[in-house]
């Protein structure tokens, strides 16, 4: 058995091809339960079935094309990605058709997204004019088309489009380039996803809606065909999928959800844990677990206990540490296992090189998170 | 070329095996400055040279056996490591003395660490009596001895033995199983590493390096002889390298800094940054790049601009965006690229695949973080 990263032999079993149960797992290990999995696609699947808008997944969250091809067998238009790395390894899994909503910018970039082109339907987000010329220039010297869609800033204040004046110059640019081909625009409303109080979420999101809807609507006046108008995140996919003129919904989330989403939404279940291991138990009512900020992230919440209901609640979280306070008389043993639902599943996916797909307590698959590993 | 941990061919290029400028280099990557890493290296070894009290760094920031050789060509005792995956690393690159200063528990876990204790000095920490059982056992069914040294907790309040009753418990049972050997203590001062007033962190070192000293006292008294006595991180090297009766320091991120250490350890140079491309420039003075969360961590602060003396602050990240703010009139155009120092190089390195090993603004050599990926 030899992992060629490492440049060397490993006295460890690689990860496993057949089925085996959890105890032979070694810790920390990432897993994602495919029941639970399997009813959050399907649950979103449905509230976009027979609607005008359509599901695109976001696929930054597991970036996996496992889990990609059940979302697209569930009905999904196409996934969409933040990165090449992510997209490379979504088209060469199949996927017939990827957005990646995000810039990609630079001599080295512009030439791999143009060679990534001919591998299936591929669509850029632009949001600068230099940046529309070099990615046609770059098409140009490969001899494809490359789709383009115009970012705008619907009130996140990171990316995009400021002004319909500057989207109309954008898309007017972009539909001049030889090499460029215009499909419409994106406007994700970063800003209101996670707002906890849904009433208020709703009327953030269908302002931002609103006014990516206006952006397009502005730009069909100019006589631009607007086909792609993209927004949503999980935490407002009902409100962009129900929304006039929204056509794409990019949620990724709530595929496997975390400790961050389950809480503004109750309709998706936790399908991704860390399982990991008592080592120590220092005090009666505390225990150390050997997984850390390095297999389980803490950059939105701390983890959280699954079946936690009994007060087991995660008190802080070192490199390689998780110290848990119990209620008393609870305390597992050293040696026990218990799993964690990460506060951030997004940046806890980035971490692993493998995912345990799990059904009932049985390891059926090991899936490898394709695209991680400072993703470019 | 190949990439067989996602199962197909990739387009884009391998790590780089010969020298290559860095506008070669695809961002994000991870950057390592060499001078300024072998600078760090040689002043953490100029202040131990002659003392009582050797340098073993801990190799979990870099987990690069290609960092740690220059270690130890610097006179460093051996290596310290959080994880197994990481003191396989290290032994198989022939590094001769690894120490694990974690626990190590579980079948899977202690049959492995009893295995890999054939490939060199491994040491590991050790404190419950369940644990050192369960070694003994794994140690006897190898038929090899394995190498135990008692954790103390010092004052952080995570792992480690409370009280001098049960170091003394501790140790006697190791003394006693006939596949262990005891080697003596270690206690981390993790609570007193990061403390900004330089008096109060020596104060606070001194306390708990003179804990660790007491139980290691307690233990001779009653016979045992103990060999080692492990404490220190990089921000309390000068206080625990001093303290009478500690013989090894475990600092390891002084190697190659981060933006929270450099607040408190201005006699080192930070020799990591992530390399990002400006993918944005929403407005005048505001840029995105395109690095984030999945390629430089926020968990201990938000990176710095390197040579950021111009006014330029990272004032966000999300996962592969971060904004920049800039004083008015140097904001970068799109597709010019900035170097990010780290909040927290641990963490980071911890996100990336291989480390660009940098000298004179020319990528030398790629080196695999050879221990990443939800390290078991």
């Amino acid at each position: 058995v030899s992992d060629t990263r490492a440049g060397g032999e490993f006295l460890t079993a690689p990860p496993a091809l057949a089925p085996r149960p959890l105890d032979e797992i070694d810790t920390p290990a990432l897993l994602v339960d495919l029941p639970a999995l399997d009813r959050n696609i399907g649950r979103m699947a449905a509230f976009f079935q027979g609607r005008a808008a359509r599901l695109r997944p976001h696929a930054k969250t597991h970036k996996t094309p496992r889990i990609a091809e059940r979302q697209m067998a569930a009905g999904a238009a196409g996934i969409t990605c933040a990165k090449l790395d992510e997209a490379e390894v979504m088209l060469r899994a199949g996927i017939p058709s990827v957005l990646v909503a995000n810039q990609i910018v630079g001599p080295l970039k512009t030439a791999r997204l143009a060679r990534l082109s001919r591998l299936g339907e591929l669509i850029v987000a632009v949001d600068s004019l230099a940046n529309a010329r070099e990615i046609d220039e770059a098409a140009g010297r490969e001899g494809v088309a490359v789709n383009v869609i115009i970012e705008v800033d619907v009130g996140m204040g990171r990316s995009g489009s400021r002004s319909v004046e500057q989207t109309l110059e954008l898309a007017g640019l972009v539909e001049r380039l030889p090499c460029l081909r215009f499909r419409g625009l994106m406007g994700y409303e970063g800003h209101a996803v996670f707002v906890a109080d849904k009433d208020e979420r709703a009327r953030l999101a269908r302002e931002a809606n609103a006014l990516l809807v206006s952006h397009a609507d502005r730009l069909r006046d100019a006589g631009l065909a607007v086909e792609i108008v993209s927004a949503g995140g999980s935490g407002t996919y009902d409100t962009a999928g129900l929304h006039p003129g929204v056509t794409e919904v990019q949620a990724g989330s709530y595929a496997t959800m975390d400790a961050t989403y389950r809480r503004i939404l109750p309709e998706f279940e936790c399908a991704v844990t860390v399982l990991a291991t008592v080592i120590s138990r220092p005090a009666a009512d505390t225990v150390v677990l050997d997984c850390g900020m390095k297999s389980i992230t803490r950059d939105f919440t701390l983890p959280e206990v699954r079946d936690g209901d009994g007060g087991a609640e995660v008190v802080r979280l070192s490199e390689e540490h998780t110290v848990l306070r119990l209620a008393s008389g609870r305390a597992p043993a050293v040696g026990m296992r218990v799993e964690l639902i990460p506060g951030h599943g997004c940046t806890t996916f980035n971490l692993h090189d493998v995912i345990h797909a799990v059904r009932d307590g049985v390891v059926v698959e090991v899936w490898p998170v394709a695209a991680r590993g400072g993703s470019r």
